[in-house]
C-alpha cells in the first residue's frame, strides 16, 4: 500500500465543513466520492484540519492509502476532473507510510479576512468578513500580542464538553492592512473547535473599542466562554498552511 | 434636476447583463428598482457599457437624473443597502448637466483574465476563463500588436445586422501573465458586441498555435465573423474603466 498525501484548495461556501456527514455536502465526503469511484473500493482520507462549514481553504493537507496501481498525476487529474468546481487539488505525492495529515502536524497557519468598509468588494465578498465601522488597528495589534504564547484557551472554545486538554500554543498573530481589507494571520500548533473565529471576534471587539486590547489576559484566565467575544463568520476563515 | 454620476462594481454571475430587461435580473434593472424605491417615482439610468450577461465590472459609469431633496451620500448608502451583495456603488457624484456616460465616453478599458493551468483556482472560478493547454504568450503579443490602430472590426461582431459603422480605434492591447494567469488588457474608443470576446478567443487559437499571429490582418480585413475566433466565455470579462 502507498500513502498518498494531498493538498487541496477550496471555497467552503455551501459545504457543511470538512468532515464526513452522512447525506451532507462535505469536502471530505467529495474527495472520498471521486477517490472510492477511481479506486473502485472504498477509501477514507484523512484530513489535517477539520474546518467548519462555510471555511476555506488553500493548504488543506489529507492523505489516504491504496495499491500502488495510479500514479500521482493520475489521481490528481482525476480528483480535477470530478470534483466540483469549488474543490481543487493542487498536489498529490506519496508520503511516508508512517504519515498522518493530522497527528503529524507542528504548526497550522489560518489567516481571517476582514473588510472594513461600508461597501462591499463584490469579487472578495464570499471570503471576508465586512465590517462598517472603523477598527483601531493598533488596539488590534495590541490585544493580538496577548494570544501569542502557551495559554489554556478553554474561554475561545465553543465546544463545552471538551475533555482534551484545552492548552495550546500560538507562536504569531499578525495583523496587516492592505487598502480596506485587514487580514490577521494566525500560527499555532493547534487550534480548538471555533477558537480563530473567537479570537478574531474579540480582536473585532478591541478594534471596536467595545474591548481593551488588556482585557484579553483576563479573559484567557477566567476559561469562560461568556467573557470573550462573538464568533467571527465562517467566510472570512482560510486555513492557508499546515507544517510538518 | 441635478445629474447624478455613479461608479458601479459587481459581479455579473447569474445576471442577464446590464440592460434592463423585462422580469429578467439585469444590473440596469436592479439599481433602477432601488433607485425608483428611494425617489417614489420611476427613475432611468444610463450606463457607459451594455455589459453581456456574466460579464464584470469594477468601473461601470452610469449617471441619472432626479431633484436635488437627497445627497450623494445618502443615495451611496441607500443603494448599498438595498442592492444585492454583488452590486456595489462605490462612488456618486454629481455631474454637469449635460454629462451622459455612455455618449461622453472617451476611452474604455476592459480586462480578460484566462488561467492557463490544468487545475482551477477556486476562489477565482468565476472571473477567470480556464485553458488548460499552455498557451505560447509571445505569440499571443505579437497577434494582439495586429489589432492596434482605427479598423473596421465587422469580424469581430457578433451583431450581423449592424448597421452603424463598425470601424474603433484601438489604442493598446497589453497582456500579462503573472503566475498561472494571462490577463489581457484592451484599451479603444468603443468596442462592438462581443468585440472584447472575440478578439480574445482569437487570441487564444494563436496562442495554441491554432492561428499564427500575421493572419490577424487577414482576419480583420476579411470582415467575416467566420475567420475569426470563438467567442471567448462571459465570464473572463470585467469592464475596469470609463475614461471621460
Amino acid at each position: 500500500m502507498i500513502n498518498y498525501k494531498l493538498k487541496i484548495e477550496y471555497d467552503g461556501t455551501g459545504y457543511m465543513g470538512w468532515q464526513r456527514l452522512e447525506n451532507k455536502d462535505t469536502i471530505q465526503g467529495k474527495i472520498e466520492q471521486v477517490l472510492s469511484k477511481l479506486y473502485d473500493h472504498k477509501i477514507e482520507i484523512h484530513g489535517a484540519g477539520r474546518t467548519d462549514a462555510g471555511v476555506h481553504a488553500v493548504g488543506q493537507i489529507a492523505n489516504f492509502k491504496a495499491k500502488p496501481c495510479k500514479s500521482t498525476k493520475e489521481i490528481q487529474n482525476y480528483l480535477n476532473r470530478y470534483l466540483p468546481e469549488s474543490i481543487a487539488v493542487t498536489e498529490v505525492s506519496e508520503a511516508d507510510e508512517r504519515f498522518h495529515s493530522r497527528l503529524n502536524a507542528k504548526e497550522k497557519i489560518y489567516r481571517y479576512r476582514i473588510l472594513n468598509s461600508p461597501i462591499y468588494n463584490v469579487f472578495n465578498r464570499r471570503y471576508v468578513h465586512k465590517v462598517s465601522m472603523p477598527l483601531d488597528l493598533n488596539k488590534m495589534k495590541e490585544g493580538a500580542g496577548y494570544f501569542v504564547g502557551q495559554h489554556d484557551f478553554k474561554a475561545f472554545c465553543s465546544n463545552k464538553k471538551l475533555k482534551k486538554s484545552s492548552v495550546r500554543e500560538i507562536y504569531a498573530v499578525d495583523i496587516e492592512k492592505v487598502g480596506d481589507e485587514i487580514s490577521i494571520t494566525y500560527r499555532g500548533n493547534g487550534f480548538l473547535y471555533n477558537m480563530v473565529r473567537i479570537m478574531t471576534g474579540t480582536l473585532i471587539d478591541v478594534g471596536l473599542g467595545k474591548t481593551e486590547p488588556w482585557e484579553i489576559p483576563n479573559i484567557i484566565a477566567s476559561k469562560n466562554r461568556e467573557k470573550a467575544g462573538e464568533t467571527a463568520p465562517a467566510k472570512g476563515l482560510t486555513l492557508m498552511e499546515v507544517i510538518y
